[in-house]
């Protein structure tokens, strides 16, 4: 297998590795993962998370065991156990397709198994790429940007989405400075982005997501950049939870609103944002914080023990609100969604 | 000296005690406070909080004070560090101005203080119940309301503003559902508003403030009830940071909006809201949390240490928001704010 890095996953001296995600930004902790089993764990206990990048994650795993020379019945019962280990990342099921499942036996070799693994990542870096660069033609030199969730290299093995597109317009010498709502409740903005920010030398400003509104109103916000978890056929898309009342919002304050994806994101077979389920998670998320603090793994609540909790993972917003969708394709208006531009 | 019992402040046998609200709603301990400088203390470290809250209970130091023979000098030395305490609450220095600034020297007696502290814990008392009465009126059974912050027994020593419209159309037995924004930073929603509301019997479901806008979108929420730190003559007012997002997200989804305050938070000398200064707090309530966690007060960080952050307490609301303003003396619509009629 080909040696690669990038900022959540690389393979080096003959050792696959996964940054521990849980414990940013306190701490940088890269997991050396040594089979199947282990990758199952880290992807399970969200050690790495970002649909595109777990995909690739469980792609290199089931590599990796294919060239240590595991037997077809091995590939196939990994394959199944990494699809079974985060039920709801599309990506992640593509792959194991890709992989195993829409391929006959006679290709599940090593080689063969390796070659559409390196070939997944190297397309999540083109995508990558080439949202960065169609994005990064809107935001001109003083934007202010805000943004949502983590969108970045902690999320795919390319630069990004969202924050692929912001970093781009750096790179291209644009002074911006970028808003990071920090996205409760796990607070992926607050832990995640501002990390990968720091790194790359973006100027931020850290907010809580309820003050973005004010801040729009004081004319401090000229550009919302942000990804996609599912983009319906019309242009609907589901996103992280919050991303809805940052649509509202900018709308009431004609702040241009930029949602970013692959192609891969869109459902071909959902015709509207009606159709996409959301996903409920755990009151304990909403009832307090659970991550790495101070040295170590804790739960804390603050909150009533056992208070009524609505925690869904995500909201739907409807293509209306939408200025433009930011496809590794190019960039869609209002006219072009509509006549399905974007689809071809 | 009467005795008294609120939620948040008492006196009984001869003992001044406070709720202390940084331990809620783990720990519920009352402290007995023995002299005007602990209530100082007290006051500057958060453990009561509310503006009509901290009036009274600022008033109450100073009657005790005065009652267990404080000189004139004393009582006027005593006045000077309780309105230093918390330099913003407008209320605090009223209070202080009623039982000694605008009082003629004679008047530094036991006596008169100690009535005029009695009077002003029985006129907060007296708002919240007409607010209260004039705001359920606008409450149906089966209603739904979203609120934010902390505006109920916790924040007034009568039944709170926001949160005693809601516990009076809790108490005519109309059959409401509360959703509450936990309020980001300093998490009054999900820490007291909760505490309150499950101490009263009213259902409530807990929800981050970026949650709030797809609840609307899916016809969850009928009406909003919420607090101000300030009203500028025109009706435009300041609140709880979040309040506006609340505010533009309900006026997009044709959800009832109700600001509620007792007339007392009227600013004359103050036109419009572009008038209302907004405070800016410490980065460290962004960048983490502090508060009372598993039996001791903490300050965690999740975000990257020394991160730049916009941390502002409170935003402006404009009054072509506002469905309706619930003043103690009524309820006045967007033609009647006009006329000025609230203000009479």
């Amino acid at each position: 297998m080909k040696e690669f890095t990038s900022l959540g996953l690389r393979y080096q001296n003959n050792k696959l590795e996964v940054l521990d995600q849980t414990l940013l930004p306190g701490k940088e902790e890269w997991i050396h993962c040594q089979s199947v089993d282990e990758m199952v764990d880290i992807i399970y206990h969200l050690k790495t998370r970002g649909a595109p990048l777990i995909g690739v994650a469980a792609a290199m795993a089931l590599a990796l065991a294919a060239e240590n020379g595991a037997s077809q019945n091995e590939i196939l019962e990994s394959a199944k156990k990494l699809n079974a280990s985060r039920p709801t990342a599309v990506n992640l099921m593509m792959a194991m397709d890709r992989l195993v499942f829409k391929k006959d036996e006679s290709e599940w070799t090593a080689e063969k198994i390796v070659q559409e693994a390196e070939r997944i990542f190297d397309e999540d870096v083109e995508l990558c790429q080439n949202m960065g660069k169609h994005g990064a033609e809107l935001i001109k030199d003083g934007d202010n940007i805000l943004t949502h969730c983590n969108t970045g290299g902690l999320a795919t093995v390319g630069i990004g989405t969202a924050l692929g597109v912001i970093r781009t317009a750096h790179e291209q010498g644009k002074k911006i400075h970028v808003y990071v709502d920090e996205t409760r409740p796990l607070l992926q903005g607050g832990r995640l982005t501002t990390w990968e920010l720091d790194n790359l030398g973006i100027p931020y400003t850290l907010i809580c997501d309820n003050m973005a509104a004010s801040l729009m109103r004081a004319g401090k916000i000229d550009k919302v950049f942000l990804g996609s978890d599912r983009v319906a056929k019309n242009g609907d898309f589901a996103n992280k939870i919050g991303t809805y009342s940052v649509a509202v919002n900018a709308k009431e304050h004609g702040v241009e609103f930029y949602p970013v994806a692959p192609y891969t994101t869109i459902d071909f077979d959902c015709e509207t944002g009606e159709g996409i389920p959301i996903e409920e998670r755990k009151p304990h998320e909403v009832r307090g914080y659970k991550g790495y603090i101070e040295g170590e793994n804790q739960l804390i609540t603050w909150a009533p023990e056992g208070c009524g909790v609505f925690n869904p993972a995500f909201d739907v917003t409807p293509v209306k609100y939408v200025t433009g969708w930011v496809f590794d394709s190019g960039v869609y208006n209002q006219e072009q969604l509509a006549r399905g531009e974007h689809l071809k």
